[in-house]
């Protein structure tokens, strides 16, 4: 076998070809074995049942020394990775913050007595003390118990799941709509289950992508491209190669979680319309957050039009009706746990009926839907708590940009400041949480490019003017213990996402101030029309 | 453009050379346009950033006629695949089961007066119902509000997590353990990471494997040999095709759902250590059920070792502690949702720092995992409802068999009743439901396969003699109503899935008569001392 080996390395014309990262790379996606089948040499050896040893030595030229009867040793291998992880300064060191429901938004650390202000929470509206929630999880809880007892398939499938589906599917308008356990499952199980069973689909995905998404895309095996971030003109240039007659999917965020920066959502619709697109669009930081709803960025862009009409389509199609498909999160500004899909008719009920990670899972608690329920059901019918919370960002970012602190510029609700460095990063907020009493996680690598580590900070309705000025000055001292850039030491430097550069003008607000001066009264009541429990989309009866 | 492919196509050998069929599979995986760089036609165009369209056209050479100017027509293709399931009727209608907690097992249907009484579901202990884990849950709710509000390295780490993973990691005797939102995330992100990040990993996988596990292979993209379920002999001729020092796994299952067949996994930890080999089991549907303090299959196999030394570690190496990895679920016995892996330190480690399906969500509730870390302590106190379920079990089943009722014979607690077709499944289900007010929902493709399709009857402790006589004599009349076949019927075939094979010995239950005798007294009790909240594996701190 050795023989053989050495045979084909030598006078393979494909070994030949390649250097050693082109082969490191074909062996990680096992690229390079399927290569193998098709040489004239090791293919007929596979066949011939040697395949696997062939195989592995080709796949590992440069592999360990240890003797071919000594097992692999996985503990190294564990153990290598995590040293890498601490040299490089991405092993993460979680923090015990236990978040008070009576005290919001303090929490107490392992030690009860010892309280801290969380400024990092995604609970955005802080409705994850909401007593309207609370009440519907108790009452859910002592009727139907403390699970659901089974897939949606198997006795899992009930009031509060069709309810919930419901509630979704109105809050986006659209035809009907699909829980998963987390957005995490829902974005992996609909892209890759869209990639795996359109033949042909290209996915085009925003290179600010969640993690979530890159894994379904990655888990779909369809053919993709990255387009730069928010940049109309790459995805044009990429979407154009194509006829139009070719499947294609857009994958985008409506609000970047990392950096605040927000999707130009109707000129991608346009292109969409324009290439033949079906559009991928995860509101997972937005829903609870904007619009006179709280359907998210999509239904904002047509304020009016939905503040007027309320649960009732306005009269044009809007832009949230453009998209094929909406993801959300209930357990951010709805303050649970759970994510989902809305979108048209068929396109759910396929979803339902081929996508696995839907299919054979334990549907979410009933308290646990119940509580999300009523969540999306209260900021349909509020507009204050959406207003005060962007009121209280306004002031931390205004302020804290007035001292010099690196705030990375953005339309919306999120406050990221720059670091540059995740030493720095985690020091920082070490310091605050040791010397300030202020619980602000460092953000490093993988979950932000390295270069571009920092805090971020996500002020809610709780967070009024006494704390944020807690906050500010705590942050301003670190800055000065640590020796960190501010604004100027970027600038000198040219700048750095979006901080320091000149000549560039002031972000507008997502919300503007008009919307901001809204009134509860303003509000199309007709929102809180009573949920239709027929409407079983989600059963496979269609009424 | 198409001068090319037309010509590329006429003299390529690699075209000539392969089916219609294998380019399907190769477009599908993405494969093709990788073999296409190589080609030296294509392979130039593509560089010249023809690439897209040429791959496309290459892609698809059946592709459907339409204009290339017409956007793909995906609603179609939506509603054709569903239009499909209709007609070979795996089409799945979900049936609105609200189980209520003070009438375990009753629930309710849409109209809270039309009642059942549930035989499906996997709150196999009715744990979901139990008054400690509804009080620890509201305790939970109450003081710490309804979400975690991030995930476990933002704002999302809390002494709820680090207990239940204390408990966890006890409960199995392992170093530590790590929460996922689910047992099918859990599964899929440790699969496809170990799979991802160890190069020339092979797996090895039970034919039986869960969805889970099988989409967890699949996206790791690792060499994967699938050997016949339960087959030692099989798995061992596959594993001994390697070296030993060619890193393998071997994933496999305890009590596999459907069938409710166990695995040998002693003899599996002898063929992994031989041949140098993790070992990764899910216990999904045995935690709770099995050994002396419900920690699954693997601790019953040494039942009076565990027995006796309550949490501690008995004198020799136990079937459990040799596993590598154990994943289970919250969400069965334990009444509430999430999964979990447990395993040694570093193992643990380097998944809580590398898996995106644990780094990129949100953390469960806290009153959730409040709620099954109290079921999991509450069922290691006590072996009581363990032998009731068994009890109820075996009635059910030996009271089935004994009227001809085609049981699928197993050695656990599931009693899946062979129907054979999809239709007919259903029509059983519908006729015990809505003429006997039973849920027993038909189990079809793709849960099982195709001519296998199923009644899955799950008894608990409040499924006592009562309620199981009008189970018996539903069933009874359901077989006869739909003419379905029973033992002798299939006997007459030859036998199929182990029912009406003629010769074989009654099959053992894993929990004997003997154990079934014992009573809570006989349990070391040291199994409730309190847990340790300063065994903060998760939080990357080592203390």
């Amino acid at each position: 076998m050795e023989a053989l080996t050495r045979q084909s390395l030598s006078v393979c014309p494909f070994v030949k070809k390649h250097s050693t990262a082109a082969f490191k790379r074909m062996s990680q996606s096992s690229a390079l074995v399927s290569q193998a089948a098709h040489c004239p040499v090791v293919g007929p050896a596979m066949k011939r049942g040697l395949a696997t040893s062939a195989g592995a030595t080709v796949a590992a030229p440069a592999a360990s020394t240890a003797s071919a009867n000594t097992s692999f040793d996985f503990d190294a291998l564990f153990q290598g990775d995590l040293a890498k992880k601490r040299s490089d300064k991405s092993y993460r060191f979680f923090n015990n913050i236990n978040r008070l429901a009576a005290e919001f938004p303090k929490a107490h650390r392992k030690n009860e007595a010892d309280k801290v202000t969380v400024w990092c929470s995604n609970d955005y509206l802080g409705m994850g003390r909401n007593p309207q929630v609370l009440a519907a999880m108790k009452t859910a809880l002592e009727r139907y118990g403390s699970g659901a007892g089974g897939t949606r398939n198997i006795a899992g499938h009930n009031r509060h799941a069709i309810a919930l589906e419901a509630e979704l599917a109105n809050l986006h308008k659209q035809d009907a709509a699909l829980v998963f356990t987390s957005c995490m499952v829902a974005n992996d199980a609909v892209l890759s289950l869209l990639g795996q069973k359109i033949k042909d689909l290209v996915i085009f995905s925003d290179s600010l992508n969640h993690a979530s998404m890159i894994q379904g895309i990655r888990n779909s095996r369809a053919k993709k491209h990255v387009f730069k971030h928010n940049d109309l003109e790459d995805l044009e240039r990429l979407l154009k190669q194509y006829p139009k007659s070719t499947p294609k999917l857009i994958a985008f965020e409506s609000v970047y979680s990392m950096c605040g920066s927000v999707a130009p959502i109707e000129k991608i619709c346009d292109l969409a319309q324009q290439y033949g697109a079906l559009t991928f669009l995860d509101e997972v930081h937005a829903v609870g957050m904007y619009g006179p709803h709280g359907a998210g960025v999509a239904e904002h862009l047509d304020f009016e039009e939905h503040l007027r009409s309320g649960i009732a389509s306005p009269s044009r199609k809007t832009i949230m009706e453009r998209v094929d498909m909406i993801t959300g999160t209930l357990g951010k500004a709805y303050g649970a746990v759970g994510g989902y899909v809305a979108g048209k008719r068929d396109l759910i009920d396929w979803l339902r009926s081929y996508a696995p990670g839907f299919i054979f899972t334990t549907t979410l608690p009933p308290a646990v839907m119940a509580g999300a329920a009523a969540a999306i059901r209260y900021q349909r019918a509020t507009l204050k708590d959406r207003v005060l919370q962007q009121q209280n960002t306004r002031y931390v970012k205004d302020t804290l940009r007035s001292l010099g602190i690196p705030v990375i510029p953005n339309p919306s609700h999120i406050v990221p400041i720059l670091v540059g460095n995740a030493a720095d990063a985690k020091k920082a907020s070490d310091l605050l949480l040791e010397k300030h009493s202020i619980y602000v996680q460092a953000i490093n690598y993988p979950t932000v490019p390295i270069g571009e580590e920092r805090l971020r900070i996500t002020p809610t309705p709780g967070h009024g003017k006494e704390l944020s000025d807690e906050l500010i000055t705590a942050v301003v001292s670190v800055f000065e213990e640590l020796n960190l850039k501010k604004v100027d030491a970027w600038e000198k430097e040219g700048g750095h996402c979006g901080v320091g550069l000149k000549g560039v003008a002031p972000m507008e607000h997502l919300w503007t101030d008009a919307q901001l001066a809204l009134k509860d009264s303003d509000l199309n009541k007709n929102v809180v029309e009573p949920v239709i429990e027929g409407l079983e989309v989600s059963s496979g009866v269609r009424i």
